[in-house]
């Protein structure tokens, strides 16, 4: 059992530009292990490049906007490699990819981390960033899964959000409340 | 709507001890709102004393160890102010009351931030992290709740326990299921 944390991860292009996409990671034995779903545009860089930022937002709506079209947040270089990475971040991680272990399903990309920067101290947890992340995964697997799952899920997830939300984490619930309305609208009625 | 973050608040006693417990708080034009339940030995010591801190623990086993009588974290002295921190926090706050808006249910302490300091660097969202802590608030709450209503929750916490967690988050995580369980069977068979 190993702790998997949730990031939003940025990957270099082979022509010089920044993917951005949401991804959870691991430590181990040293190392940062990715392991993203094939396929994706952020194996394919990781593959072609081997270079990628993990960053930590304060800011949930970072999360809850790559899931719903909103990819355009403000980057900034890397200290130590040719890769951007979010300028909104309490702190980062630079990754060189060490070695692949090849799957079918999710490659493990084995990851030297060569730069972890704070910027900021963490201001404190918060049950409603916790739901958007959790709202996040669900968004992320609508094809997989019930649409009662999902809106059992969606309303346990609403009280942590009444209760504790500032208002950019109402904003990522309702991005991500919106993707979902709209999926269930595409089902076809039982 | 303004946003509540969880964090083990110390107070300062009136005989120089500090004391522990976990408890959300909002920022406020510029001043940190604390609410404890009457009657609690926080509101008591806020009284009495006027002197708090804010920590912000990486490891939720102190949060779920305060719910479950484990509350013998290691605390060193704040920097401003005469009472304990805990040792192990990413960041923390140190508070004197400058205000008290009284209530009969939970009174509120307008507090003046006189220090703000990060010791680590965020190491990123943990999705079991949020559920130790969506535990403790069932856990602090079991006399107010159905056995269905908890058992139902737990069940849903336990995903991002089982896929999530490291052995901190998992021990936490065990300890609050321990006093849920003994709670569990000191209520009456229907």
């Amino acid at each position: 059992m190993s702790l998997i944390l949730e990031a939003i991860l940025t990957t270099a292009t082979p022509d010089g530009g920044t993917h951005i996409a949401p991804l959870g990671f691991r430590h181990e034995n040293g190392f940062i292990v990715l392991s993203p779903f094939q396929p994706s545009r952020t194996l394919d860089n990781l593959r072609a490049t081997g270079l990628a930022a993990i960053s930590h937002p304060a800011d949930v709506r970072i999360f809850a906007g790559c899931l719903t079209g909103r990819r355009d947040w403000p980057l900034v270089p890397c200290e130590q490699i040719a890769c951007g990475r979010l300028a909104d971040a309490l702190s980062h991680s630079e990754l060189i990819v060490d070695r692949i272990e090849e799957d079918a399903v999710r490659p493990r990309f084995i990851c030297r981390e060569v730069a972890h920067v704070g910027h900021a101290a963490f201001p404190g947890h918060n049950r409603a960033q916790a739901a958007v992340i959790e709202a996040c995964i669900l968004a992320s697997r609508l094809g997989m899964l019930s649409a009662d799952k999902v809106r059992h899920e969606m309303d346990y997830l609403a009280i942590a959000i009444e209760k504790t939300a500032g208002p950019r984490e109402l904003e990522a619930w309702n991005w991500l409340k919106e993707k979902i309305d709209a999926h269930r609208l595409k089902e076809p009625v039982a």
